[in-house]
């Protein structure tokens, strides 16, 4: 006999990409080389001065920190966010094991279990994970790709506000669709939140990666709404440090910060080596990211143009983030993905992608989507893309010859 | 108008600890210096080939780590368990993000919200920080300074079993207590494990920690109750690397850690370059490691005699971790920390102690009680001792002269 496994630790889903994993090691194993659009894991060197901080760690005890983060840090961070125009101070900024500690957190210090967060959907699908950690219920809002994932009209967002809804999540620039909310949009939420007394947190750990000078709208950077305001961000993309853990939840609502800071001293500190090597990202000279941002405006330009040779795709072309979610003439993402890694080659090469179904919380929306996360050097990219483009067709070949939709193929 | 912040970060304890910190603060402001005891920080120095480890770090990129943990860490793993007489596979551990996040990641896989979780009391108060976050109900078992804080019989455990009860959680060797369970204690708690389909949380992360030749009983080491056991790990203690926040949970139920695997995978990772750290320090010399336990049993004998000398105080010679429970003379633990850091003085000097009804479940418990972190260097240890005995002689004088209790002071 053995003692039952708690219904929430059965039921949480698992990663939607996870079940395609064993199937890419058959693959590799066959001697195929795998292409991998469905990871955003960036190959972008981590900035020297981070790495430095790490190798010159010169305690001779590797001590519990503070537990809402170095203040060291946090002095850097505040520095960091003046720079964006966000004005807050050390008080108002909780350093976290990760951006994902902070979406945790900000469950937790916004409901209580059974209540309902309203999340854009597709969306980042941890965001499930700590979902069912905390006991919040997901209340997925349906944006689309003929919209580049854009917000619905206000109405559509208040129809989904019942009285359990404590607030609305977001990315922005948003994994997995690269869109970025306007202003505009982003003083709908602001008026929404105030109306009806929500919190918006604000998921911006892709803030430096926007395209075509655009530049994201911070839920910090809008006035009024300072108790409703929680931002979450992490050093994983911005530095390509995902193996750091270093986050932070920033919010001007002290006693919001008070009430997690009793959570933070139960989990005791984020990891002290990597906080200080955060520190010292901070002031990684501008060239360093700029080059960043140039190089992934052109991996985003192959991306997407690679998806629009694709006859019968849909994808606005996404301002942000690294990567986009791509309607193609295929019945189901799931489907197409599996026949990819194990039916499919160019010259012993395939290519993975992360159906994006699993990045909808309504059952069996985004079946003939997938994301495409452009990770990869330039001339890798675009022979994924060519792989990609000559897969769809004979996938559709295969199975009798599926026209692709009549829907205009390049919106933008 | 702000939207309220929801009901358990409200009513969460904050650490019991915490609310003398800014009297600790007034005190050296005042030119007064704290000794203290109240902490479980080890001034030990992290092994030199871990913090080697760290300097040594040579990716270029600082990646993303596999969710259960680096491999090589986990092979390391094994080593060092098998060392212990435990024998696991890499498949039976998941790498935490301390212990801390084992003990969250076992309240979410035993139980649902509602469900309770016995612990014997006084505990390690941060299990009500994860408790809180996981919707878990701890049932606190009360243990006795006089019964040295070992279990009570079998028939008062069992009857804290209701039908919400998934498990049993405990610390051996035990924080705040010291105590570590003989091998009876611990088949008593397989037998109520198996009788009553329990699982058994066991949070091993003082392991070495162990004195007068004593070792303790891993819930690893007990047959014929793989499904029902879960142990609860840390580096933190063992290579004074709690700022590296690398812990584990390892169990045979492979149900267990598959359903785990998926809050894994929603957090990521833990932090690649300090299990690097940790895998380095599995080959600690053995050198190392009995210095250490050396060092702690002069620490833990002063500590102890010094109690002994104070009239009228309980405390069984504890047997393991960095802690004692001693009952004192005095009415209020908590009163009589802050009057020491306030009030008291010996030579400009005096002690912080943590008042122990902080680590109680049940109120009203533990309020003649402190617990002492004997983490200092001997001749700093000795003289905190004496402005202990010293302190509590003036605060009875001054409260009319309470006499010592009748209770025989030293037990063993």
């Amino acid at each position: 006999m053995a003692p039952e496994i708690s219904e929430r630790a059965q039921k949480v889903q698992a990663s939607p990409i996870r079940k395609l994993v064993p199937i890419a090691e058959a693959a590799r194993e066959k001697g195929r080389k795998v292409i991998h659009l469905n990871i955003g894991q960036p190959d972008i060197p981590t900035p020297d001065r981070m790495l430095d901080a790490i190798r010159r760690f010169d305690e001779k005890v590797l001590a519990y920190g503070h537990s809402a983060g170095l203040a060291e840090y946090r002095r850097a961070l505040v520095r960091y966010y003046a720079r964006h125009g966000i004005d807050v101070d050390s008080e108002n900024i909780l350093v976290t094991i990760g951006g994902s500690e902070a979406i945790l957190f900000a469950f937790l210090a916004t409901g209580s279990v059974g209540d309902e967060v309203i999340v854009p959907e597709p969306y980042y699908t941890n965001y499930d994970g700590f979902a069912s950690m905390a006991g919040i219920r997901i209340v997925p809002l349906t944006t689309r790709a003929e919209d580049g994932f854009h917000l619905p009209a206000m109405e559509q967002i208040e129809s989904r506000i019942t009285d359990r809804t404590v607030g609305i999540l977001f990315s922005n620039p948003g994994n997995p669709t690269g869109v970025i909310y306007t202003r505009e949009e982003m003083e709908m939420l602001k008026s929404i939140a105030l109306q009806r007394d929500l919190f918006l947190m604000s998921d911006e750990v892709y803030r430096e990666f926007a395209y075509d000078g655009d530049t994201p709208t911070s839920v910090l950077h809008l006035d009024g709404i300072e108790p409703h305001a929680i931002m979450l961000d992490s050093v994983s993309k911005r530095y390509s440090a995902c193996g750091a853990r270093v986050g932070c939840l920033v919010s001007r609502n002290q006693s919001l910060i008070a009430s997690l800071m009793k959570y933070a001293q139960a989990r005791l500190c984020p990891a002290t080596v990597e906080q200080t090597a955060a520190a010292a990202a901070i002031d990684t000279p501008d060239s360093y990211i700029d080059g960043v941002i140039a190089e992934y405006q052109r991996r985003r330009d192959i991306c997407h143009e690679g998806v629009m040779e694709i006859p019968g795709a849909v994808c606005l072309k996404p301002k942000g983030a690294f990567y986009l979610v791509a309607k193609l003439p295929i019945d189901d993402g799931d489907e197409f993905a599996r026949w990819m890694l194990e039916s499919f080659h160019v010259d012993n090469e395939t290519v993975m992608v992360a159906p994006a179904a699993g990045f909808y919380g309504t059952p069996g929306m985004g079946r003939d989507e997938v994301r495409l996360a452009y990770v990869l050097e330039e001339k890798t990219l675009r022979r994924a893309m060519r792989i990609l483009r000559k897969g769809v067709e004979v996938y559709n070949q295969e199975r009798g010859g599926r026209e692709p939709t009549q829907e205009k193929t390049a919106m933008k």
